[in-house]
């Protein structure tokens, strides 16, 4: 397998992990290079990266930096070392649960080998887990894109939320790698980006890689949703996931739920695209999925404008859960799941 | 009657209107002179003042102003002018009923008394018509508020979108002055308040003036309506309105519709507060409404900051229509209105 791994959302050189930083796009393109695992726990907090599949990948690169930060250490103090690492990289966002999902893939790697190999090893073979967990991503991806695109016809416009494109992921992305899989089997597929306030993924990144690819888009404010619905303008909504319960209710950007009911209400079918590492069989319930709630100033600015007085009260819940009787399908790498979900998503994992 | 008047919305001195400039609130407070006619329409259109029954006195100010410009002119030439200038105003916002509501009143002094009057007594006449309209919007206001208060009980939460306060009107505001008029009453009322972009109505003037009233407010993104509903924290809607057709469909603030949908959806009473001039009975439904589209730029920037490049598709509809089936009630100054809104509203003005 390659080394290295380049994509519009990271790159890793073998050593580093530099990141394309999202705060800042379209306008501003920059990136932050990840020397250390702290760096890697500061880039998902912050938000330099987010998206539930870029989140998981990139806390597998930071378990292999921190691997390769104290491999020089005696076997106790690298074990004691590394396992303060994973708790860091999974205290930055506590919604999405690929971040958990890859951190438990990197710990299993050093579990399984710990006693038999050395460290200098052990850090060789975190990076190949991390790297596989990388291209995995891809592949899921382009795979789900696959499965998703028969949903939808030649001539239609989808909605979507927030953004679940390749900056999303590693590549390709979830929801919108559905419409490029669709366009690439030769159907014309145009969009309507819902911009995501209050941080605005929708307008500043969905759009912008989705122009990049000669996607035909077209961008509103979240409150114009139902009112383009009312007006015949959309055939589908098709939104990504940060997590998806046993029972199918799904966790996904705030805003979420309001769309899912809009679009229930015009008729429009309600699609969510996420790989089985979205998916939580632990989780029995939406209810049981914690919600971050993020700091109150992203309300009262708008990216790098102030709004409102630092002392104005602010909600800021950074998810919702959609119920499952709002979802018409869940798009995974292994097919497409209707309804049924507490019966049909054990079966995917077979 | 005073020949004067001054709220936080608009002053009047007896010769020009003073304006809050309500683009830069609430980081900024300053004011905008209109000295003649022209510049009261930039100040409609540029929405320095905006909210339909604020649009409708400003603009009653405007032709008394005009009347000033033109009053040593000839009688025939000045009928012109001011014919012309009633265009000029007329021109500014197409949607909101209330500035051809108050275009007609004053021009229907001009008709009734400019055979038998000089100019100068014409002008005076009309000063006095647009400051009545003012004085009489916030006894209108007052009423309506009575009126509305009746269905808030003690300890409520409203939800209310965009801004339909005291700045929306020449005092005390619409859906707000329901709000104002219930904790008059002794009610405990709290408010969530939608940011409502792209102009932030929301964000910028309801909060600014709910706040500086001591209510409880908390500022929320509009896509977090539905998740807030769902978590049982809203007891009722109030949102004022542009224009009100026959049939009881309401033309508000784009994303209204949406928060009336959601509303229903959760078993939230979705109430309309507008005084009798936003009812349009000689617009049949919803779908005669002209709904105003404005420059895109509003999308791709958010208040001071650009988020897009000016290149990127946008839609920006400034309002939408919200059908009469989801509305709960229309509180008016003369009375509030349930269901059978064909019937019902022509009777309002018996």
């Amino acid at each position: 397998m390659n080394e290295h791994i380049k994509t519009k959302t990271m790159e890793w050189n073998g050593d580093e992990l530099i990141l394309i930083d999202q705060r800042y796009l379209p306008l501003e393109e920059t990136y932050v290079t990840c020397k250390n695992h702290i760096e890697v726990a500061d880039s998902i907090r912050d938000m330099v990266v987010r998206g539930a599949p870029a989140i998981g990948a990139t806390a597998g690169f930071g378990m292999a930096i921190a691997s390769s930060e104290f491999e020089s250490l005696d076997k106790k103090t690298y074990v004691e070392k590394m396992k303060k690492a994973e708790e860091l990289l999974a205290s930055t966002r506590p919604t999405a649960v690929n971040l958990f999902w890859a951190l438990k893939r990197m710990s299993k790697i050093i579990d399984e080998n710990i006693e038999k190999t050395n460290l200098n090893e052990l850090t060789r073979l975190l990076k190949k887990e991390a790297l596989e967990i990388a291209y995995d991503d891809i592949k899921i991806n382009r795979k789900m894109g696959q499965n998703g695109a028969k949903l939808l016809k030649n001539g239609d416009t989808v909605l979507t939320h927030c953004n679940a494109g390749a900056l999303a992921t590693v590549d390709y992305g979830t929801a919108l790698g559905v419409i490029r899989a669709a366009i690439e089997d030769g159907k014309k597929i145009s969009v309507y980006a819902d911009e995501t306030r209050p941080y605005l993924q929708g307008a500043r990144l969905t759009v912008w890689e989705l122009v990049q690819d000669g996607i035909e888009t077209t961008l509103i404010s979240d409150n114009m949703a139902g009112w383009v619905m009312k007006q015949g303008k959309i055939n589908a909504v098709i939104v990504g996931a940060d997590r998806i319960a046993a029972n199918g209710d799904v966790a996904n950007k705030i805003g979420t739920y309001s769309v899912a009911i809009l679009a229930k209400k015009h008729g429009i079918p309600f699609y969510v695209a996420a790989p089985l590492s979205t998916i939580d069989l632990e989780t029995p319930t939406g209810e049981e999925i914690p919600i971050e709630e993020r700091n109150r100033n992203e309300v009262r600015y708008c990216h790098k404008s102030q709004l409102v007085d630092d002392s104005i009260n602010v909600y800021n819940p950074a998810f919702d859960v959609t119920p499952n009787d709002l979802v018409t399908a869940i798009i995974t790498e292994k097919g497409v799941v209707k309804d049924n979900y507490k019966t049909e998503l054990p079966k995917l994992f077979e």
